[in-house]
């Protein structure tokens, strides 16, 4: 078998080699069924079995209360962000968003098809290196928008944003779910594509309120309706089941490793090693300001783009891939998602050193 | 290793095992990369090279002209419902459907979300277990849309319906794509699921004329126009990167069995054989008429629930799985996508004849 490399890729990113074993195990037949985990009917006992531990493992690893419904849906955060507001926004209405990045941007466009945008607070005027301390926010939002965690500026919300008492809060999480503790019942709705944390791409997560669910207009295709699948447990057509299953065996892996409290602790350990190695370097420079930083995506240059370059082949060079920033910014970027090993942060760290005494 | 058994389920649905030998062999690492084929960037050379030799094989089995977009979607067939008059039918126009079964039935639920549907034949009248010979099409519709196969009742149509001059064709061929020879030219587009003959759930395959691509609103989100992946070859945000893998080298597979004519020939040779027994049995009856028969999906009865029953569990019993009908009609359905061996046929009929015989 060919060596692993270490995968700094922002997603789809390094899965747990012991997920990505059981699956190869069950690929030509799912445990004894005789038929691989792709080709297993969605309306049979075998796959039912794997759709329902999915989302039993995300509502107990998210402490999901009862009166919140799991979907596995398709197409992606940016299809989530058309859909919110197509569901939750009336013409007539304004939602507030938290500007701190280029999907943030995104989402707001989206919005601004259905009904008003208020930007509650943006960090747009210096390249969304920080988290805003405060956002003002409208009268009566339909909603409160942010995103948990930049991937492309390497920021990230220390903690839920504060909003007055009663508002409806929903968060893209799609590059920090489930990789510290959360408090589900602070939000009206999650949401996160599965490629960073969850699994492959290909699977939406979205935890949403029942009253929420129900609350969105019926006059809109079927499958853009949260309740669609929220009555059909996501089975109200053929559901992505391969991901859905990977998605599972990755929560089983999290569980394992002693839930969320655990992979916060693993998480902090291994951002640690990366910010406190950049705050004595006289080469790199971490771009994202302290208290802003993200523990998953951690952005840094050297200040001369053709260095960063060759710093970029050199990690190639040593086996670790994925560290050419965003196409929108420039520099490295650093992805650490749950299942990446502290072995290859480790490693980072060692190839950065070289390359700094080198010259 | 366990045995694998014999597969007709109606999708996802069995894949060649050479296909999946292969995925197998790239989980842990995509050739020699060291980052599995689920872990690998959508951005990155080696998914880049997987992605455009989905779409290369794509264009080259359907002979896809130059001026027909190839993309890969996601939220199935019941996404396309939506989306398709979402794009082509503005509120005073009509677009037309012929109303074959359950799907055609919830396509038009959709398309009267946008404008006016008119519907140029149907076969409900005797419970769709027929292809109407004949359309009655209105003055100018904006398209017209048809269900090639359709997978409960067993029924398929021939060929494409005969349409007036300069009419825009739209098929929904989820269940019969690459089943046969396609004339890609006659369509304005064609779309399937790709969980039946290309691979697993999760990618829907759209084959649209360009000036169709671009004639949508864009006053609706993003990821809703089709020219948003259009312009990006399906890489405008993540997709689903595994999903693409296998529908790859399904094509790959379907190439090396000598393209649609190879593989028609052996659909045929598959459905005859199933027909034959069926048309001279005393016990089974197929309940699409002839001539409007499926090749992919075979729908009989015993005409005794009962005993449909125990048919259905005896088969279970000989390593047949997949064959309970729909349950919107009972009964029992074979489904033979191109991917389903010779052998499994010849298994089917034997578990008949030997039911047969016993009485």
């Amino acid at each position: 078998m060919t060596q692993r490399i270490h995968n700094f890729s922002a997603g789809p990113a390094v899965l747990p080699v012991e997920v990505l074993e059981e699956a190869r195990e069950n690929l030509l037949s799912l445990g004894k069924s005789g038929i691989g985990i792709l080709e297993h009917s969605h309306r049979g006992k075998a796959y039912m079995a794997v759709h329902e531990e999915a989302e039993a493992l995300v509502r107990e690893l998210g402490g999901v209360p009862a009166d919140y419904d799991v979907l596995f849906l398709q197409g992606g955060a940016s299809m989530q962000f058309g859909m919110v507001p197509m569901n939750f926004l009336r013409k007539d209405q304004t939602a507030d968003y938290l500007v701190t990045g280029a999907w943030a941007q995104k989402a707001v466009i989206e919005a601004k098809l259905f009904g008003k945008v208020h930007i509650a607070s943006s960090s747009e005027d210096r390249n969304f290196c920080y988290i805003p301390q405060k956002s003002e926010f409208s009268a009566s939002p339909a909603y409160i928008h942010f995103t948990s965690n930049n991937t492309i500026f390497g920021t990230q919300f220390a903690a839920e944003p504060s909003i007055p008492a009663g508002q409806k809060l929903i968060c893209d999480a799609s590059s920090d779910i489930f990789s510290r503790p959360i408090d589900v019942s602070k939000y009206a709705m999650i949401y996160a594509g599965a490629q960073k944390n969850l699994g492959p791409s290909g699977v939406t997560l979205a935890i949403l309120r029942k009253d929420l669910t129900e609350s969105g207009p019926k006059d809109i295709p079927t499958m853009l309706q949260y309740r669609t699948q929220a009555a059909e447990h996501s089975l109200y057509n053929t559901p992505p089941t391969f991901g859905i299953y990977i998605l599972g065996l990755v929560c089983k892996w999290i569980k394992k490793q002693g839930g969320l409290t655990a992979i916060e602790k693993n998480n902090q350990e291994k951002a640690g090693k990366l910010y406190t190695y950049l705050d004595q370097s006289k080469l790199f420079k971490a771009t994202a300001d302290v208290g802003s930083r993200s523990q998953m995506n951690v952005t840094f240059v050297t200040g001369d783009g053709a260095k960063d370059e060759l710093f970029i082949a050199a990690a190639k060079k040593a086996g670790l891939d994925g560290l050419k920033g965003h196409r929108s910014v420039g520099g490295m970027r650093a992805s650490m998602y749950n299942a990446l090993p502290q072995a290859s942060v480790e490693a980072l760290v060692q190839v950065m050193r070289d390359f700094e005494q080198q010259g």
